[in-house]
């Protein structure tokens, strides 16, 4: 805990001398530590080298073994990340809403750093760079979690990242990582409020709910995705099974893919036997209700559990109802707030789902794919909240701000 | 928690249920509920009288027993502060930045409400039915749990709202209350985040650490505030003596006070003898440094505790500083984030302390008093927000509401 605190306090100061750098010299600094890591690729792949024989030995899955590797041009890509963060308009300084009381103060929200940002991840080193650059980038010092799979990777991605900040004069507590990976660092971490303002867990269901549980750091939740597809009495079917088709297979392990399709009664019989063909060439295990069945004959019998589930796999739950109402409501009740859809040409159905729906995304007659800080035009992307507070949605830099009032005054006094 | 936990559901299904309101409907219900309390003032006056009872006998002191007590006048107010959030703009249902992305789709942000708000409050039964029209207005449920001394006032107030919106045939479970004011209980409140989305703890600096500890539920700090003035070496030595009184001594007891007082070497000669005096006449006590102590002899020495220290009292801290750098170093060290201000006459300097400071509110040349609601012009406050996420100062109606993004597509999938 005591070392934790020296981490916590370093910190603070850095973030403190962050607020005096100028976009122009952030931009230098993200541009160098760019050139940096490619200058540095050889020994950050060593690294990567002893942590994916670590993973070997433990007999590590091969899907995870995939996000743990460095290659050189996933070192490219990272700085190549890193180089569009610097490219990005700086959010900081923008003065929103100045305007004049009666009394003559004049009151205006400033954005401003959140100040320092805590990252608890799993084994994706690409992660680290990306997490450093939108920090920096919003003036904010960040300290990193990383997973312990990958902990010789990040370790050589953070020297050489703390190194460019040195070689321009930045403070390269900027940005710190735990290299203590055991689970009580973690959780005494979560309790470092005095020094963190806000804690962004990113990876599975297990180390969110952790978070959650364990912090008095405000958190930042992210990524469970339980997204629907509706398709509605009205919809056009082969635009429905399009949708459908691209959420659900279009890459099955992120949280914007579909994970339950419902289906109005009215169209079932025309929409199931095509969609029964078109997920079963893709591989794709149809898990339904009774009337869906009757439909789709290889589809096994969907439990109770079924309808709340996050496969990330191959793998669809799929229900018919009576009514867009009946959506809505099954939706509310067990989707995770992430992406939902309605497929209709109704105009009275479409604005009752997005009326109704509660979740960060709701889309009419589009996939659910598209719930990304790139598609959404923000040019990067910190997360996916899945919660109300502050952020709801991809985060892009603003999400990684806030604002302070300033109010300019001329001797008034309160009566 | 069962018990708990069938709150937390009826609570949920009330928010869904207000999602359907329209604001002239959400403002008929306050003026229905405004006119039912004035209705029902006397029975609301005989349980406040069996809490003043218990409190009396419970040794409650006199300024306690003064937030407690409630008369017609208090009634009236409390009733007349329901007709005044009618009369507010509704922010639910705005759209923001709505624009379409290269591929055609659609996307705005769309203001909705947060769906459940939990508040956890002291003995002051005004924040009852403040509490419920600024969620409700804003379309969200509320459970509240107030102190167990203010229990038979809330339930009294509580009883008369609900059937307010039962006559206006709206789901009386948009308000609730936990009548179990055991400790179990509410420590059992806040780990319902299942249920409710946001928590707000009113009160004073042990109850907010005790959510921020406990609570697995998002939570809005509220409250504490150190406060400083610091007089710059280029001040009008008249204005800050007359921003230092008002701010200090206008009202002691409340978050935006000034607590501590920061004055230039270059001009303490001159005023710290004035404020010795003015302050002295307004029976505040100076807890100084030495440099302090010298000039104003009445003055105790300030311990290492008093610069951190929140008074809600006539007391004050006092210290010297050598630069505007000193000040506000000292500031970021030990503020609880609340409100500070620079008198000043140097333009440098007054940005310089806008920029560095890291507080909810900093203003130039106007006293701390100002951190309000009302005071800011958003017509009604639900609490001073010391924390980054979400919100920051006063908040107003829009603390309470989130966005989601609604898309328009017609049939894109990702590629």
């Amino acid at each position: 805990m005591e070392q934790l605190e020296r981490l916590g306090i370093r910190a603070r100061e850095a973030e403190t001398s962050l607020r005096l750098l100028t976009t122009e010299k952030k931009n230098q600094v993200l541009h160098q530590a760019a050139d940096d890591l490619q200058k540095n690729a050889r020994q950050i792949l060593a690294e990567n080298e002893k942590d994916m024989e670590n993973g070997r030995k433990n007999g590590m899955s091969a899907g995870l073994l995939d996000r743990l590797a460095l290659t050189e041009e996933r070192i490219r890509q990272i700085a190549l990340g890193l180089r569009q963060i610097a490219a990005l308009d700086d959010p900081v300084g923008e003065v929103i809403g100045m305007k004049k009381r009666p009394n003559g103060l004049l009151i205006g929200q400033k954005r401003v750093p959140l100040g320092v940002v805590g990252i608890i991840y799993e084994a994706r080193p690409n992660v680290t760079a990306d997490a450093f650059g939108l920090c920096f980038k919003t003036g904010n010092a960040v300290i990193l979690k990383g997973g312990s799979d990958a902990i010789h990777s990040n370790t050589a991605i953070v020297d050489s990242l703390r190194q460019s900040l040195k070689d321009c004069q930045v403070n390269p507590d900027a940005l710190l990582l735990i290299t203590d990976t055991s689970r009580e660092t973690t959780r005494a971490f979560m309790k470092l409020n005095r020094y963190v303002d806000v804690l962004i867990p990113r990876g599975g269901a297990g180390l969110i709910r952790s978070v959650v549980e364990n912090s008095t750091i405000p958190v930042i939740e992210t990524g469970t995705g339980n997204c629907h597809v509706y398709v509605d009495e009205t919809a056009d079917l082969s635009m429905a099974a399009d949708i459908i088709l691209n959420a659900k297979t279009q890459r099955v392990g992120v949280c914007n893919a579909c994970e339950s399709i419902l289906v109005h009664e009215k169209v079932k019989e025309q929409l199931l036997p095509v969609l029964g063909k078109r997920l079963g060439d893709k591989q794709v295990e149809i898990r339904g209700d009774e009337s869906v069945r009757s439909l789709i004959p290889e589809a096994v019998p969907a439990t109770e559990e079924d309808w709340g589930q996050e496969y990330l796999d191959y793998i669809v739950s799929m229900k018919t109802v009576s009514s867009v109402d009946e959506a809505i409501a099954h939706i509310n009740r067990y989707n995770t707030g992430h992406s939902e859809t309605i497929v209709t040409d109704s105009y009275e159905n479409a604005q009752k789902f997005l009326d109704l729906v509660d979740a960060a995304c709701v889309y009419v007659n589009a996939s659910t794919r598209f719930t990304d800080g790139f598609e959404f035009g923000f040019g990067a992307e910190i997360g996916i909240s899945t919660q109300k507070l502050h952020a709801r949605g991809p985060m892009g830099l603003l999400a990684l701000t806030t604002t302070k009032y300033i109010i300019y005054g001329s001797g008034q006094i309160r009566s």
